[in-house]
C-alpha cells in the first residue's frame, strides 16, 4: 500500500516551485501524493493545522509536517 | 539521466526525519541523492551556501535549494 502525503499550497511562486521540485519528485511507486490549495480549499485548513503545518508550502508525510522554504503563513489563508 | 540532488544535513533531529521522510522519498528512478553532513564535511560548506542553503536540513535540486523545516543554521556548522 502506498504512504499518502498531502502537498498544501497556496498557489505561491514558492509553492509552486517546491510542488515542481519536491512533491512531484516523490517515488509514485512509494507514495500517493494528493496536492490541496488552501486558499481554494479553506475547509482543509482546520487538517492541516492539526497535522502541524504553520505555513505554505508543507508536506505532510507519515503524519509529520515538513515546511518546505517560506510561502506564506497560515493566517494568511484565513478569510 | 538522473538528476542530482544534494541533501545537506548536519545529524539533528530535525534532519534525520527530514532525510528519512524527503530525501529517501525522492524517486530514485529520477534521482540521484547525495547525503552529505556539513557538521562533518565543512569543506562543502561554501558550495551549499553558494546554492542558496541558509539552514539544514535542505535539498538542492535542479539549482535551488529548498530549506526542510529549520534544523540549525549554517553559521552553527562553522568552526
Amino acid at each position: 500500500m502506498k504512504t499518502p502525503a498531502i502537498f498544501y499550497h497556496a498557489g505561491c511562486p514558492v509553492c509552486v516551485e517546491a510542488e515542481r521540485q519536491i512533491a512531484d519528485a516523490l517515488d509514485p511507486a512509494r507514495y500517493e501524493v494528493e496536492h490541496v490549495h488552501l486558499g481554494e480549499q479553506s475547509g482543509r485548513i482546520a487538517a492541516a493545522e492539526a497535522a502541524g503545518v504553520k505555513s505554505v508550502p508543507a508536506l505532510v508525510i507519515g503524519g509529520a509536517a515538513f515546511h518546505i522554504n517560506f510561502g506564506a503563513p497560515m493566517s494568511a489563508l484565513k478569510g
